[in-house]
């Protein structure tokens, strides 16, 4: 059966000889606006003309195998073969995140290519891999976040059975999938929503692209497009998670929001597969509203990024503070965020210039995902570059013993050499000039140079593929057994990731940089500054120390310059 | 002493020689933005310029005795003795409000005019006066929708002392003063705030204009100025409370929402004076969030006008059913709204093409100001016209006997025969073209030819004056008492504003026409229809009755066509 959306079409046909435009068949509209007709087998080509515009991808085409601006073609879910029948899928819950680039992660740049790295992830021990986006989209290498065809996977990555194949391979390995979607805009390129139908407002939007709508006339069924799509990826591709990219730029004034309804509509599938769905959403609203319980007024998010606790432990790990940095650095805002779990919960903020935010200290810590580094606070750099190794010592020591969820970004746990650059392959020559000029553009405003490769350029994408040799590598190889024992510690002690933020008490000297976190009988004590300081504390055990120099002399603990140790009290 | 906040300027300049520009005196700036200098007195002419650019009236002036255009006067707040002593305020609770338009209420069209006119009301039994918006519009007749210089007041009104004047003499009459702010848009001339500093979105807004910054870069002092503004009419002018214009164009994405914000500093004012405040939204959301209490996560507004029970109280009297009346008429429907506040709390909204609003029945009724007619519904009619005698004799009868804040339009209560057009009195011919324009294309959208005057024709503003002389003919001095008989019955059986919508019951009969809502042990039965027709009721004493053959013929109580009336049962 073909069947597409299109409610203001007078004539919509079907083509199954997609190549040449032949071979059109009409389809029958019924009164809701939907157009069907017979037809359609599993691995048919086909493509839709609408009042004899066209052909046209169907907007929920499931495999694009020529890309976004090719025919469509049909691929029926239950021809997969599942092997996962003892997953049983896990909550946010004491989880760790590990955010990877399907096309960057292995030197395939492939689902299959991430299979053959489970074992690594298996021992670092991670609970979660979460993907970045994994449509269709321009060319053979982005990042996925100008994808178009969202209910279709990029076949250069290995398609619908590919990703199925990654995501019943992780539930084996016993790792849950999270998987990172677009609903705020579609890609610049092959998006042919608008020919069915009012899926984009024209006169509002982000900077992205037009925005999608979500409350205009007609909406009803563009929100089911995307509620639909997001119950695809969780019941027929098993995904246990979606992070939703960049919530503050849907556009709703609805009295139900999109993502309430959304909300509502997961738990309910979650309630029919008996496994727990969780839905993070990317916000910069610092808004607890996002995470509350719908049934308190809230819009049922399980969780929400959160920026603050990474530039609060970036910008004092590193000492940066350009741009979005400014308001961050000192020790006594690190303590704020480990608290607060946001530094702006109702503070001006330098960069915004204006106010931003709400108390958030009532909040499980668990409903904030922070990170120490991401494809954005890397790929966005003008350098594309990551924290040096003995940055990743320190920040690492104070995300995983954090009361948060953590979320570690592909290869800082060996400390990867590799940068992670911006890097698309558009074939339209004003989309291509387009993106390095809008980069320039961006950090010119930010006071930078951009210094990266063009985003254009292939070698933007390949020397952002990870170097798995140097993993055996000896400095390498110490870091990713730090990060394998702070997170083997973290699950060992359930105060480490104990959610309550009213438990997390704060010390620290701003001068002589060091802070010490308590998290029930331990303590996280790091020395951020470059020189040895002692650290008046209760004598205790050290677990775990970033330097074998770390020690007790009497009730102080001597802490090297840039080390870390977390002590268990006695008590 | 002069203060503007102008944070992008390089020199602001005061010059009291207003109309030649002569005598500039340069201002002193602050870290925030605000220039300042020594001087002005009450009663001192002066305008700014901003970088060389100027004359513009203050944006915070209190006075603009030319207009839109002119300069601004000093206005001292503390030189006006009030009388008010006795009034301590009253709650919305109970209250029925009175919508007047200050040019067209009276033959003088001033606050004095309505001044003369406060027996009348007393007479009625009315508890607030709403008055339209009063700041400076263009020229000499608006509605006051286009205006700018909000801390200002029309001098065609009378200017600052006019308004002090009439909520003094109001209060002293025993009525509080509602004030109808517009802080979603400003008028389309004499609005400089842009030369002063970020007070509008440029890129999102509504047909009346552009959007105020309410979440931009430098919105804090922004939204301080909307905030302020509403303070002074609380605080200066004794106002009691605030109708806050269109509330659902207020673009703010904040976690503080600017409502919440301003709920908050109002609440602190009310406590400070002693005297309860109300904020009003209007609103077409039906979100019940609006009029959540701040503390339950709502964004704490006293009440919100509700459009649904106009739509079925006017389509189920009239029969009308085109454009937004599409979904309303059906004795279902008025039967819904009675009990639930909106019809629309989820279901699908013909006109809108979309489902709309959420569940409000938990939200006691007085939040919600509900009228039979208004400015917006008589004044954008293509006619301009009032609902007809015998209409309003049935819609009185269930608006006053209704669980809401019921709020009348001047000159209902007598059944006025004199229309209530749209007018504007605009001086760039592009304005003034175009205000006829827009409404000949709005309304040919929903298939009606615009009859009304050019509304830059004086005469549209002439004719919606009310002609007092015709209260005394027999037909509106009939009405006139009945309107006065139901808000006397409302005051006397708090049965009928007990505002718990699950105490409404309601049945009716779709084909007979007749509807019977059970307030305690009060009985409003009505039949809609033009044919007499029996409704089954346990016997009762008829309170009020619209129709002197309204009577008891056993259990049946027998209804005339287009009657209605107020049975107290014998338990």
């Amino acid at each position: 059966m073909f069947e597409v959306w299109a409610p203001y079409a007078t004539l919509v046909e079907v083509h199954t000889d997609a190549h040449t435009g032949d071979g059109k068949t009409a389809l029958t509209r019924d009164t809701a606006g939907w157009w069907r007709g017979p037809g359609g087998i599993h691995g048919l080509d086909y493509a839709f003309h609408v009042d004899g515009d066209g052909p046209f991808p169907d907007p929920r085409t499931r495999r694009q195998p020529y890309g976004v601006q090719g025919p469509s073609r049909f691929y029926e879910h239950g021809r997969y073969t599942w092997g996962d029948h003892d997953w049983h899928g896990r909550d946010l819950r004491g989880s760790v995140i590990y955010e990877l680039h399907v096309g960057t992660f292995s030197a395939e740049g492939t689902f299959h290519g991430v299979i053959g790295k489970l074992d690594h992830l298996v021992g670092l021990g991670v609970d979660f891999v979460e993907l970045l986006p994994t449509p269709p989209t321009p060319g053979d290498r982005n990042w996925g976040y100008d994808g178009v065809d969202l209910y279709a996977v990029n076949e250069v990555y290995g398609g619908p059975d590919g990703l199925k194949d990654l995501v019943d391979a992780c539930h084996r390995a016993g790792i849950g999938v999270i998987l990172d979607v677009v609903y705020n805009h579609l890609g610049p390129s092959g998006n042919y929503l608008a020919k069915f139908g009012p899926y984009l407002h024209s006169y509002k939007g982000s900077y992205w692209g037009d925005a999608v709508n979500l409350d205009g006339p007609d909406s009803d069924e563009v929100r089911r497009y995307f509620i639909e799509n997001a119950l695809q990826w969780l019941r027929d591709y098993h995904i246990d998670g979606l992070r939703l990219d960049a919530v503050h730029a849907l556009h709703d004034k609805r009295a139900v929001h999109f993502l309430e309804e959304l909300s509502a509509e997961v738990d309910a599938l979650s309630t029919a597969v008996g496994r727990p769905l969780t839905l993070i959403a990317e916000s910069d609203l610092n808004d607890p509203r996002m995470v509350t319980p719908r049934e308190a007024g809230g819009l049922g998010m399980q969780a929400a990024w959160d920026d603050d606790v990474h530039h609060a432990l970036h910008a004092a790990v590193t000492g940066e503070r350009h741009a979005y940095y400014s308001d961050f650095g000192s020790l006594a805002v690190l303590a704020k965020v480990l608290t607060h779990a946001y530094l702006h919960d109702g503070s001006y903020s330098s960069f915004r210039r204006r106010s931003h935010g709400r108390p958030a200290q009532h909040v499980p810590g668990y409903r904030f995902v922070v990170a120490a580094q991401n494809h954005d606070q890397i790929g966005n750099r003008p350098e594309g570059d990551r924290m040096a190794a003995d940055q990743l010592w320190l920040a690492a020591g104070l995300l995983l013993t954090s009361p948060f969820t953590p979320m570690l970004f592909m290869g800082e746990e060996w400390g990867a050499s590799t940068p992670f650059y911006f890097f698309t392959d558009h074939f339209e020559a004003s989309l291509a000039a387009g993106e390095a000029e809008r980069r320039e553009r961006e950090f010119k405003d930010f006071g930078y140079d951009w210094k990266a490769p063009d985003p254009q350029d292939e070698d933007a994408f390949l020397r952002s593929k990870l170097k798995w040799d140097e993993v055996a590598e000896d400095a390498h190889t110490s870091l990713l057994g730090w990060y394998r024992d702070l997170i083997a510690l973290r699950k060992s002690y359930p105060e480490l990731a104990d959610s309550r933020l009213d438990r997390v008490a704060v010390e620290f000297d701003e001068e002589a940089r060091w802070i010490v976190v308590s998290r029930g009988s331990l303590r996280v004590a790091a020395n951020l500054g470059d020189f040895s300081t002692p650290v008046r504390l209760s004598p205790g055990s050290v677990l775990l120390a970033s330097d074998d120099n770390i020690r007790f002399e009497g009730e102080d603990l001597c802490l090297p310059g840039r080390s870390l140790a977390i002590i268990q009290f006695a008590r």
